[in-house]
């Protein structure tokens, strides 16, 4: 039978792209179960994500595309199954318990190898759903010698993603570009607005009606990564800072999930700071 | 240059079906501005909607797409232009309105050519703003020489669709069936919930948190043609029933302009009791 | 100090009620944190929801509310505690695992005492968090013994209220009767759309455009209790059937946990079929 | 019979003023429609509108309001009638037409007495529906002449607020203190992201997944007012600008239209740079 696979394709569009893509795959009797795709005008590059079934030889058919696509086109064909993943913490539980949830009941498309936490509160959850933790205390150590304990425990799980589920330490340019692309953090404002420390503090003493929340790939500028996914909810004068802080959790853990979920199934590309999310 | 146009298929589904159809394409060096195409597993039906620019020799086109298609395959070429509709009122402005607002400033796809009301209300209204009003009084008429009546007046205008803007009375099946899948209703309810006459005054009395309005194509079961768009709004014991009537009258509008401005681009297909909307 | 209460208030509108009720309040030097009232024009009927601070002699005060107040005035007096509560599960989990670890993290306002399911599915997990899990199998009884022994296993923990999160047996009028507006339902549609069973097969067969969740208060009529909270998604016709269902648990997990924060903090009032909510 | 009115009341906040308050209307034999409170804890403040029924004698109430409320408690009373309003506008039409329509059939809690444009696009459609328009070129004057030319025309008038319905330049200090708390504006924007120019350009270029609209009256610092209503809309890779400034547009006009409703009937309350809404 041979298992799926899904073919994404990112590369300056010019015309005929799809016959050729469609006709290449046609000819070799392969099973488009779904395909999507997108020309972004303003940078004229042309995005394909394809689901196929039944057997495939990956790399005769990488080349079979790669010989009829434009010059510089990035290409993979991906066996689909559950991608690896490590979950960093500080102390707030309600990201990774809902990812946890999805785990053990089999609904995350994901593996959840181990949770870090540069804080131990969340060690006992982590654990009774047979997951490791490792406490690795960011005060005990130097910043750099945090980073390297960090990294090392990391490497041994080899993960396909690192998740930042309200971890509340900033990686350095050197850690974060050994996972370009491979960083999911979920920060707690409607980004741009709140950049930074403390966003529902400045929120509420703003006075704004509705809060936010942000999914988005980690880059070198501080909350500045591609979006990948967003979500509103509407508070009013009667939301307390710690009321607004409760909703915001809700629709945080949401679009981390939401977020994710597209991350785990090769639905995101990135475009200068952009996503595109072919789902 | 030429104008550009809508190439629209519906057949059965099969393997190769996309490269075909842009190989066919690519050949006649057609522009393939967006494509979108979606399968349908529970009818095995292929649905997809093309823009193309430049220019095109229509039943040329149509002709090799369908040496190529399943037999019984439903091919369209639509050039891209205006399309023409009229309006169908009883009292309430607050659809039509919001479509002549539209239409006036040149932001609906469309040329409403007339408006039709079974009361005289809206003639002011629609006529300050260049538009003909046609009043026709039902209760001064028996049923069918209404219908007659209602019918001769659009006749003379050949519209490409009837669009009915909080019309209250029921159309007969065989005034139906001469706008087959062309009459588009608005309905105050958030369908299938309260089917049928006093929409609100049931979800008052009911006590539901939501209410919603739903924009779908007519056929000859009240309230239960093929749905193009829904839309809700949240609301609580504070609403009176003329709180939730003035919440519902801004979904109604919005879910109306959103479904029609669907169906003008054509991007509709109607499947058994369903729509694809390939937007 | 003292705890904080809550006093409820239920009763026949007349004029002044506001004036007396907190003029006795001030009188007997009772700090007001908060109150919400409402007059429900159709009934007319006062409700109001306050909290107070600082020590109370509830009977006293209870006397004196009454004096004042209509003949037949509900009144309640409520120490602000934790509600003692009991969860009823069939196989599905995210409705309990959602609750359970909101539990688990002492974000939920109450004591989950025990889950009892007809099925033995949440065992593992529900034990995991330290909660007591009773299987009272449904078939292996005849109906009258089944909901005996449920009854028997509610019993002994004398619960505030019992939560049917996704708990898909008909409880019979004599087990509802016995509590009183005190057991809570998620029903996974939008009520009354879709009563009964099935609601999203029969909602993806009607081709709808948005689905919804409804929580409600559970009466002798099926999924026609008193409406607490309702919440909605959009889905498209790219949605299959499962997809709809994987939508809908999200905001069943939501609206449950949404009502049931209302029903321990003593903020839902019943009026005939409707709920009216003093958040 | 009397007309209803509006009292509102701005003050510290202490013990028992509900009462206190109460009991003078019940005192006075006042018929209290509707009361709503809230008490702002960061600023210890008591804000309160009520609706009365009935014949009332506003000075003498006042006279009892003030004795028994702390010192430089703001009371005001308010016969409930239409508020006067001026509409500037630069080019865009969706939120004057919006305004006007709901105007035309009498659902605006408002008589818009005029229009001023810095470009006379809008006059033809203002015109036609009843509304005098005064176009006052900006290019034409230097920007002192034209703020004066502004405001003569607009003290022939003597409105109660005036609605920046999406209008493109930005008034001196001068103008501004002349009505405080008087003007709203709509900025196409969620803010505080992307104050000032170009919101939408710069929302594309961030590639955000949802965009706003913020309802909010002016003061000196631009886009920096006190927020009276926000709503968002959800947009994806697939939306151009032009997209998304069509999408905005619904938003815009549905916030505005809302914010501009709340403070028509005096519930907009401002407490430093936040507004509290008593709806």
């Amino acid at each position: 039978m041979g298992q799926n696979h899904v073919v994404r394709i990112q590369c300056v569009d010019k015309k005929g792209l799809i016959a050729q893509i469609t006709g290449i795959l046609f000819e070799n009797n392969h099973n488009v179960l779904v395909m999507k795709e997108f020309v972004e005008q303003s940078t004229n590059t042309f995005f394909a994500r394809l689901e196929l079934s039944g057997q495939l030889n990956a790399s005769h058919l990488e080349l079979a595309l790669k010989k009829i696509l434009p010059a510089e086109a990035e290409v993979s064909i991906i066996p689909v199954r559950k991608k690896k993943i490590i979950i960093l913490v500080t102390r707030e539980h309600h990201c990774l318990s809902d990812l946890v949830v999805r785990f053990h009941f089999n609904e995350l498309h994901a593996e959840i190898q181990a949770v870090i936490g540069n804080h131990a509160d969340l060690r006992t959850f982590t654990e009774k759903m047979g997951i490791p933790f490792h406490h690795i205390p960011y005060p005990a150590l130097n910043a750099k010698e945090y980073e390297s304990s960090v990294l090392r425990t990391i490497e041994d799980y080899a993960p396909d993603y690192l998740v930042l589920a309200k971890y509340m330490r900033i990686l350095s340019p050197s850690f974060v570009s050994r996972f370009k692309n491979r960083i999911i953090n979920i920060h707690h404002s409607f980004l741009p607005a709140f950049k930074g420390a403390n966003p529902y503090k400045r929120a509420f003493e703003r006075g704004v009606k509705i809060i936010g929340a942000t999914a988005h790939i980690v880059n070198n500028d501080l909350d500045e990564g591609p979006i990948i996914a967003q979500q509103t909810i509407g508070i009013d004068h009667e939301h307390e800072l710690s009321d607004m802080i409760e909703a915001g959790h809700e629709i945080e853990k949401s679009v981390l999930a939401k977020a994710l979920q597209h991350i785990l199934e090769d639905r995101v590309f990135v475009s200068g700071n952009k996503t595109i999310v072919l789902d």
